[in-house]
C-alpha cells in the first residue's frame, strides 16, 4: 500500500484532462449495454466470448488490482471474490475462474457489477485529488492510460460478443439500430505499388502503445502492391458461388480440415433466405447482404483461400504498416480489421515486462495471426498504424476482413 | 381447430375444481422463481439442466400446443417462434432448439415469458366457460391433468437445475432459506423381511398416472429384505473415509471408468473446509454436513458401490413397490429418490400411445435406471407408489439417494 | 505355490478326457489364425476389438495366472511382462495395458506368442501327470474348464474382430472361404404362443456354466408369442427402403441420437454396389446380400427400431429361455445372437465370487443388453439355453440379429 | 501417356549416375526395416506417425504416380487400389485413405509392398534405357530427384515413427544397436555475435531444393548472438529440477495449456528409474540419460520455455541460415533439428507450382514452426543450410532440440 507524501516539494497531482478521459471511457462501456437487458448481459455464447457483464466487471477489476491496490491509501477490495471471478489471463494473480463458465455467473447481478464500477470509479477519481512523488505520479498516470486502452479493447469485445450471442437466437434480435456497421469504400479498386526498401515499423515516441508494438526496428520489404480498398461482400459471394468452399486447392491444409469439420459454406453471419438470396445478421438484426460493403466475419483460413482464388495473397504486417499513410489506400481504419499473413511474433529486441502486467501480450505469441487497422466497432482514439491485433486462424466473430496484396 | 357445439344435449363443461387445481399448480411454478433474478432464471449450467425461464416457458408451450391448439376456438399462437424454442423432446412436432443452447436464449426476456404464461393461463381458463361434447370434454380434462403433472415434474427440475447452477458459483449463493432439504429418519435402521411371492405392480384404477406405470401386472419376487430407512451422510462419509472411491472392487466396471474420468472423490455437492470437515452445498448455501440426514446427489454408480461396500444391494422396483405400504418403512416419499437396480423398461403389455404425446416416456426406455419414491423437491400430490422416475446411471444433480436391500 | 502331496491316500489325478478337451480347444484357437498373416494377427481396428495375437496370448495368460501360478510346482512366469500385457479386465491383478493400444504391441511377435502357448500347454499337460489332494484336484479341474470356456469366448471374438479389421480394408479381403456364415431358416415364419405362467430360468445341475447364469429362480411371465425364425436380410432391407433410418418415431431417443451422430443408414457391413444393389461384407469378402439369410451386425437400437416398425417387440430373456426347447422355434442356436429387451442384471440371489475371478461377469451388469442363443461363430459345445451373452446397445460387430416377440 | 521419340536428333537418355543414386536411396529405405518384423512394420502408434510399411509403399507410389504414369510407355498401375491406399496429402489425386487408419492396413502384406517396390524400381530403371526429347528428359530427371529427396524425408520418418511405436511397448525394445544417436558437442559453450545487416536467405543456383526454399531474398536482421552449441540433457534436467514444468511464467499461454492438458513433466522419452535417475528411451532401448548429449524430443513450447528460463530466446530462421557457415557454430547438422521462432510462411515472391505436386509444401504454411539444420536420423546428403523443416508447436516425436539465441 502506498502512503502518499504530504511534502510540497517534488510532488505532483494527476492531470485533470486524464480524469475527463477516464470518465469518458468508463461511461462509454456502460453506454454499450444500454440496449441490453440484464439477461442479455449475462449470456455467454462460446468460451471465446464473454458476457457483457463480465467485460464490465473485468475492466473494473483491472483498475482495482493494478491501480487502487497499489496507490490507494487504506485499500480494501470491493468484494474479495471479485478478484478471482473477474481475473482473466493473468496467471501471476491467483487462480482463474474457468473461461467457459462465465455465462454461469448469474451472481453477482448486473446491478452489483454496476455498483462495483461506480465504487471503483469514485475511488480512482479520488486519486486525482492527491499528490504523489513525481515518479509515482508518472507510473500511476501510465497505468491509468493502460487501463483505459485495455477497457477500449473490451468495448469492442462487448459488441462482437453480444453480436455472436444474439446471432444464435432464432429471433435474430436487433441490438441497436444505431450500432456500427462497416462502411463502403468510396472509390474504385486499384493496385498501389511500393518499391523494395528497408522500412521501419513499430512504435517510437511519446504516444500510448502496447508493449508488442516495440521496439521500432528495420525490416527489408521486397516490392509489392496493395489493394486500395477491402474485399467486398459481392466479391466474396462470387468466390462462394464459384465453389470456393468446396475446392481444397484454394485452402491451406489445416484450413480445409477446418472447413470440413465445421461444415462451413459461407462467412459466419451469412444466411440464405427462402429464395436463395444472401442475408447477413448484423447488430441491427437480419438484413439483405450489401454487395458493396466490405466482407467481414471471415477467418484467416477463409481470407487466405479467397486470396488464392483471386490470384493474390494477404499482406505482411510490415507491408501494411509501412504503407499505412499512403493517401490512395482507403478503409485502413474504422471499417474491418485486416488479416495479415504475419504470425504474431515478438519484434527483434522485444522484452517482456516484469510482473503480472508483463503477461499482457507476449504470452500469446504463437499460433496467432496479426490483424491491422481497426474496425467499425473499435472505439475512436484506439486506432493507430502500429497497432497489432491478433487472433487464431479460426476466429470469425470479430469484425475481420480482407485487403489483398500481390 | 375444434368448434364447440352449442346444443344443450350431451355437452359438458370442465369441472371448476380442475380450474382451481390448474391455477394452483401454475402459480406454484412462478413462486419457485421468486427468490431469483432474471439473470438467475436465464442461466444454464450444463446440457442436462435448463434455465428456470425455459421451464416456465416449456410447461406453458405444453398447454398451448396440446390443449389450446386443439380445443381453443380461433386458436393463434402467442408467438410463432416459441413453438420451436420451447419444444423439448417431441420429435414429432418439428425441429428442436439445441438443448445445450438454452442458456443463450436471453430473448425472449423473463418478463415476456411471464406474459406468455398469463396469456395462456387466461385462454385455458376461458375454456372452463365453454361446453364441449362429452367425449371431447373428457379428453380435454385428461390432457389438462397430464399438463399439470408435466408441470410438476418441471417444478422439481427448476429446483435441481437452479441448485446446480448456483453450486458452480464461487459465491455459493443461497437460493432460499425456506427451500426444501431432505429430512432425517426418526427411527433406528432395521431390516424388514418380505417373503417370496407373486406380486402385482403397476397402476390400476382411476387416479392419474403416466403411461409407463401401466399395465398392472404380476411379477415373481424371491424373498428379500429392505432397510427401514435411507443411507445417511454419516454412513456414506464412512465409505469415503474407507477408500470407497479408490478401490475398484466396489464398483461396476463402467462406474469405475466414470469415477476415474471425472476424478470423483465424494458426492456431488460435498466440499471439505480448510480443516478437512465436510460441508454440503444446499439450496440454503454452504452448510456443515449433517451426518444424520440422508445422503443425496449420488449417481447410480455411487449407490451401487456403496451397497457393495456395505454388503448389500439396491432393491428392484418390484421389491420397492410391492412393499411400499409397509408401516416400518420410513422415508419412502418426500425425502430423496431411491435408486433401484431396475433398468427402465416397458411393463409387459405396455403400448405407446399414438401421436406426439405417445413419445412421452417409452422413448427413454434404454440405459436408464428407475428411481422410486419422491424427494423433498417433489410437489405435494405428485408422489405415488407406482411412480417410475428414471435417470442415466451417471446422473447426480437430482435429489437421489440410497435404500439398501439384501 | 502349491506343493503336490505324494501320499497315495485321498489323492487324485486329472481326468484324461479333460486333457483331450484341453488340447482340442487350445489348438482350435490357433487354427482360427491359419488364414492370417502375422500382420493380420497384430492389427486392432477399434478399442472394442483386439488383435488375434492378443486373444491367443490373453487366453494363455489366463491358464498361466489362474492355474499354473497356483498349482504348478516351481512355478515361474514365461515372461514377467506378459502378466501385464495380456491381462484384460481383472483390476485385481495389477495394472492393465490400455485396451486401445493393443494394436501397438508389435512385440512380442506372433511367433513368441505361439511359443508362449506351447510352453503353457506343455506345463498344463504336465499337471495331468501329477496327483493332488481330492479337493485340490476338483478345484483345478473346475478352473481348467472355466479356462477352456473363456478361451471359446475369445475364439468367437477372434472371428468377429478379424472380420471388423478386414472390413476397414478397401481391398475387402477374404478371411477364409470355409469360414462360418449364418444359415437360412428352413421353414416359413409363424408366431408361437406361450401362456402366462411362473417359469424357472437360470442354470441348475452339473454342467458347466458361468456365474451369471445362477441361481435358477422363478419369474412370472405374461402370455406372449415368439417368431419361429429370425428376421431376414430381405425383411430388414424393406425396413431400410421404407425410410426406417430416417424416421425418429421408430427409434428410442438415445438410438436416434446414435443414428444421427454416426450417420447410420444400414447394418454394419452392408454396402450398395454401383447399381444400388445391396452387398454384404462377409468372412468370404464382399458378396451379394442374401435376402433369405438372417440379418446380422445390427445394434440393439436397430433391432428395437425394426421391431417397432414391424409392430412387434424384442423378447425378454425369460421369455426366450423358458421357450427355448419348443420344437417349432428354429435358429435358436448357431445362427446369430438374438437381442433381448432385458438389461443385463444379476439374478435374484446372485453373489459375486471372491478373488480376481469374481470380477468375471458381475462387473458389467449396467447399461448392457442380454443376447440369447449363439451364432455361427460360436464354438460347438459353447451354446446352452441358459447362456447370457451381453453387449452395449451400440454394439454392431458381433453376429447379432433379431427374433421378434409380441 | 508419353510416347518416347525414336529419332536420334534432340533426344537424351537419363544420366547413369542418377540411376546409381536412385538404387542407393531406394535400397537404403529397405535397409532401415531390416531390424524389424512384418508386425513392427505394420504398427501405427498415433495418427501423426505412419507404419514403416506405409512409408515403403507411399514413396513407391510417388514414383509410380508422378513418373511412371507420365513417362512409361504402356503404363498400367501395379495395383489399382494402391493408388488410393498410399496417397498421402495430395488432395488433387482422388480421395485419401484416413491417416489414422494406416495401422489397420494389414493387407497388402509387407512382402507385397516389397514386391511393389521391386516392380516400380525395375520399371524406373528401364526408363534409363530409353531416350526422350531433351525437355522431357530434363523434366523426368528433375522429378526423379524430387522423388528421391521425398524418399529421404520418409527415411527419417521411418526412424522417428518406429521409435515412437517401440516407446509405447512396455518391453522397451531395442530397434538396432547401431542406430543413430545425437552426438556430443566437442567444445565449450560460447556466444557468437553477429552484427545487424541485410542478409540474403533462400536457395539460389543449381542444386536440389524444395519449393519452399525459394526465392532467395533479402531480410534485415538486427544484431544477435547464437550459442555455439546445442542445449544439453544436463542443462534441460536443471530446468526440470528448477520446476520448469510447474511455473507458467516460463511458458507461452497455449504452451501452458498443453503442459497441463497432457500432464507433461519432462521431454518425451525421459523416464525416472526406481531411484529417481533419468533414463531415456532410445533406438537402442532404455539407457541412462547422458547429460552431455543434446536434449531432443522437445516441442516448440518446451524449447521456448527453456529459453525463457535461461534468459535467452530461440533464433529466427534468417539468423540461423545467415550464420550457418560460421566456423564457431557446432552441431548445425546431423545432430538434432533446431526449433526457430519463425512461423512457417512463404518467402516473398514464393509461388505454388501448378498440379498435384504444387501442393507439396505451401499447403502447410500456417500454425507450424520452422526447424533448421538436420538430425542424426537425416540421411546423408539431405542436409543444407537453406532447408526448411517444419512441425506444429506440439510435435515431440522428431529429433528436435534447442539452439539458443539472444
Amino acid at each position: 500500500m502506498h502512503e502518499p507524501v504530504k511534502s510540497p516539494v517534488g510532488v505532483l497531482g494527476l492531470p485533470a484532462a486524464q480524469l475527463q478521459h477516464f470518465c469518458a471511457v468508463r461511461s462509454a462501456s456502460v453506454s454499450l449495454t444500454a440496449p441490453l437487458s440484464a439477461e442479455d448481459c449475462a449470456g455467454q455464447s462460446m468460451p471465446d466470448a464473454s458476457p457483457a457483464k463480465w467485460h464490465l466487471a473485468h475492466t473494473t477489476w483491472f483498475f482495482e488490482t493494478f491501480i487502487l491496490e497499489k496507490f490507494e491509501p487504506d485499500f480494501a477490495p470491493f468484494h474479495e471474490s471479485f478478484r478471482f471471478l473477474f481475473n482473466s489471463y493473468y496467471n501471476g494473480i491467483g487462480d482463474k475462474y474457468p473461461r467457459g463458465h462465465r455465462g454461469m455467473l448469474t451472481r453477482p447481478a448486473l446491478s452489483q457489477v454496476l455498483a462495483y464500477r461506480e465504487n471503483v470509479d469514485a475511488r480512482v477519481a479520488r486519486l486525482f485529488t492527491l499528490e504523489f512523488p513525481r515518479a509515482v505520479a508518472h507510473e500511476l498516470s501510465s497505468l491509468l492510460e493502460l487501463g483505459l486502452h485495455h477497457e477500449q479493447q473490451h468495448q469492442e469485445l462487448i459488441l462482437t460478443d453480444i453480436k455472436h450471442l444474439l446471432s444464435l437466437n432464432p429471433l435474430f434480435p436487433c441490438y441497436d439500430e444505431a450500432a456500427p456497421r462497416p462502411a463502403h469504400a468510396s472509390a474504385l479498386q486499384a493496385w498501389i505499388d511500393f518499391p523494395a526498401s528497408i522500412v521501419e515499423i513499430g512504435h517510437v515516441g511519446a504516444g500510448f502503445h502496447f508493449d508488442n508494438e516495440e521496439p521500432r526496428h528495420r525490416q527489408f520489404v521486397e516490392a509489392y502492391a496493395l489493394s486500395s480498398r477491402l474485399v467486398t461482400c459481392g466479391e466474396f459471394a462470387a468466390f462462394v458461388a464459384d465453389g470456393g468452399y468446396r475446392d481444397p486447392s484454394f485452402w491451406l491444409s489445416e484450413g480445409w480440415d477446418f472447413v470440413k469439420a465445421q461444415g462451413l459454406t459461407q462467412p459466419l453471419y451469412w444466411h440464405r433466405d427462402s429464395e436463395g438470396h444472401w442475408q447477413e445478421f448484423t447488430l441491427q438484426g437480419l438484413r439483405q447482404l450489401d454487395p458493396d460493403a466490405p466482407v467481414t466475419h471471415v477467418s484467416y483460413f477463409e481470407a487466405a483461400a479467397f486470396a488464392a482464388w483471386a490470384g493474390a495473397r494477404l499482406p505482411t504486417e510490415a507491408e501494411w504498416e509501412s504503407s499505412a499513410h499512403h493517401p490512395a489506400l482507403a478503409q485502413l481504419f474504422g471499417t474491418v480489421w485486416q488479416w495479415t499473413s504475419s504470425s504474431y511474433a515478438p519484434y527483434p529486441g522485444f522484452s517482456t515486462s516484469a510482473g503480472a502486467l508483463g503477461e499482457y501480450n507476449g504470452k500469446f505469441m504463437v499460433n496467432q495471426y496479426v490483424l491491422r487497422g481497426s474496425s467499425c466497432a473499435t472505439p475512436v482514439g484506439h486506432s493507430r498504424s502500429t497497432y497489432r491485433n491478433f487472433f487464431p486462424a479460426t476466429a470469425r466473430w470479430q469484425f475481420t476482413g480482407i485487403r489483398l496484396a500481390r
